[in-house]
């Protein structure tokens, strides 16, 4: 079933009520398509964006914690009871250390918490299966926020990505994210053998997010 | 005027319903005494506790970020919006560079934010100082979650760093924490020339809460 | 052909002078017993110890880095020309990004060098099995230091790792290390299947390293 | 008296034998002018260069540690026996956190080392000045490897810092560096109170690096 995960990063178009009023429209267009589109808020607003809309929600990171003494860092649970549903691991604005990528991916599986690392090329995207994730996201770093689509410009890196992610493990699924702003970019995502993308600034810094959540909705139910 | 802040860390103690409960007591101690107490809640918890309760809320940390591409940060704007007065920096358990704390308080200085950047001992804090924070918090790390109180097993370094960074900048004040579980440990800080302590463990985790923040809240009425 | 490499971390009985002295005392063993001993000494000391000896050195850490501006970072090109053939990466007390990982086991490929990657548990050696480094080396941090060897204590954790990358990769070697103080901990590295061992302070905080290097050694030829 | 440091930074040009050579060329302006010439080369190459010349040599970075378990870290009595005489701190390519620049400081002036702190304003630098290195060195990262001379382009903000560090602590010298590339632009910065310049391209990767050195040299020794 492929899925859309819009990526609010730290936009000015995407926090606090901004963050809830976007989360509405991402909402209303899986209402009208049934698409499933879920959503990364910022920390601060994962709890406002969960009590007002009924899609997923992810956190855009977790520390390698358990509860004790780690001021200042993101603990699960914490996360989880305000709401979100699983997190985005190893943002190429965040990376992660391989250990930490590890016990981060083992604490959201004890937690039935879904896991989407994000990954820069296909041999890191490899290694990351192979920690059995839910989701690996492969977005090349150079693309993102440029409106270059991966899916197009890169179509073998994406396919590559996605043959050695499920030769590594079948349960594990790719996205593809970074320049992707029109429905044709995600119906060629798609055509690659992803689940579908991860999107930030296409969506966040649309002048009509409506129309672009509604496109690339279509975008998979054409595809379906 | 004297300060308590109470660091919630990520103690399972003072996560998400528990960071609102432990909030609440807090008020309740601040409306019986008039005595400020401000809480430090993780950043999935500041929305609910700003919305619960009405006295000071400050962020564990944030990040030297400007709105933009920061998947996986915290932007002053977010924890802002979510009703947060200020921010720690620089906790012993989320130290940061010294270019990133001039740049924070910086920030948290345009924004009308209260900056409590925290330091280990007499040196760091006289080159915090001159950063121009509101405060600078001593709490030398050897001594966090012990229940050695730093102003009683280190007065000398109290001391010193009080006159510090009063010499450097007579606007800054000075709190100090580790090792607080009593009122004798407030009240020898406050004699020391503190305007308060930070404290987390001492409260977070005691048996009963209320006891404790009441009896700080003593030690500060008393000294008055 | 199985392979001894000792890492002489930022020990002082192995920095400068006294790291050269042990070197030669490692090259002795090799000349006598004909077993593949090789050191990692610091990385001021690179030179001094290539110019003394002739057994193969390694770099501890390098940074996933061009030449260019990067003041104070590790270029792959600098200890090569100094003399050393490989480096490890990824040590337990320098842990690495996975993408960094991936970045500086590309680099070693293009430029004929030894790749070691260091590994905390079995699920972290698969994935950077995926990587295709030259080798992978597990060692548990919590037994790192203590004398409790890796290979008698979590045989089964050797024994797993040591398939999960042959089954990943049939061209990396595995080996492992933590607590190894003994010709016994060796032998019983290599009946689990490794290549041989890391090594620190067993033979760096030895009283008579020639004595146990030598204990080592001869583990591996009654093993051949 | 007045000092140029060059920063090998890792520059192809300043690796290995060309470190060497490039030092020689320093030393020889040293011994036609008398003016304090300093070099800082890669950590892998400070051996070879104090063994190949007598003037004196910095290590890029040092870490925050005692000798011990530190693999892949940087200790400070290694680039010592090697010949260093003191080390870049907190080079904006390596920027640390505040509580290790105290820690690196102390350990420096505890071993007789010479310690430059580099910063990037007028406010961090006091902060530094307040750690009381031997010397702080200012380098706005914007202008750095751009040509455009600091002391040209922001006379107020390396007259400042001056002003800054003097009040904060006397006997704490202040260099400036980002864009130097003439002679003109080392008479600049002396002009403004400096004890001299840190310097990078502007030497490393300069056509004719002996003219350029003796250039810098004779803009000091005209300006005393």
């Amino acid at each position: 079933m492929p899925i859309i995960i819009v990526n609010y990063k730290t936009y000015s178009e995407a926090t606090g009520k901004k963050a809830v009023k976007l989360s509405k429209i991402a909402e209303d267009v899986n209402k009208e398509t049934g698409v499933n589109i879920s959503v990364a808020p910022q920390l601060a607003d994962i709890k406002s964006v969960c009590d007002a809309v009924s899609i997923p929600v992810f956190a855009q990171h977790i520390d390698p914690i358990l509860p004790g003494n780690s001021t200042g860092h993101v603990l699960l649970e914490s996360v989880k009871e305000a709401g979100a549903i699983g997190t985005l691991i190893n943002h190429s604005e965040r990376r992660l250390k391989l250990c930490d990528i590890e016990t981060i991916i083992a604490r959201t599986r004890e937690s039935d918490m879904v896991s989407v690392v994000c990954t820069n090329n296909a041999a890191v995207s490899e290694a990351a299966a192979a920690l059995k994730p839910d989701i690996v996201s492969l977005e090349p770093p150079e693309l993102i926020g440029t409106g270059i689509p991966v899916s197009k410009t890169k179509p073998e890196v994406v396919k590559d990505t996605v043959t050695l992610v499920r030769h590594v493990n079948p349960d594990v699924a790719t996205l593809c994210g970074a320049g992707i702003t029109k429905g044709e970019d995600v119906a060629a995502a798609l055509n690659l053998g992803t689940m579908g993308v991860l999107v930030a600034s296409g969506i966040v810094k649309a002048k009509d997010p409506h129309k672009v959540i509604m496109e690339f909705a279509e975008a998979i139910t054409n595809s379906m």
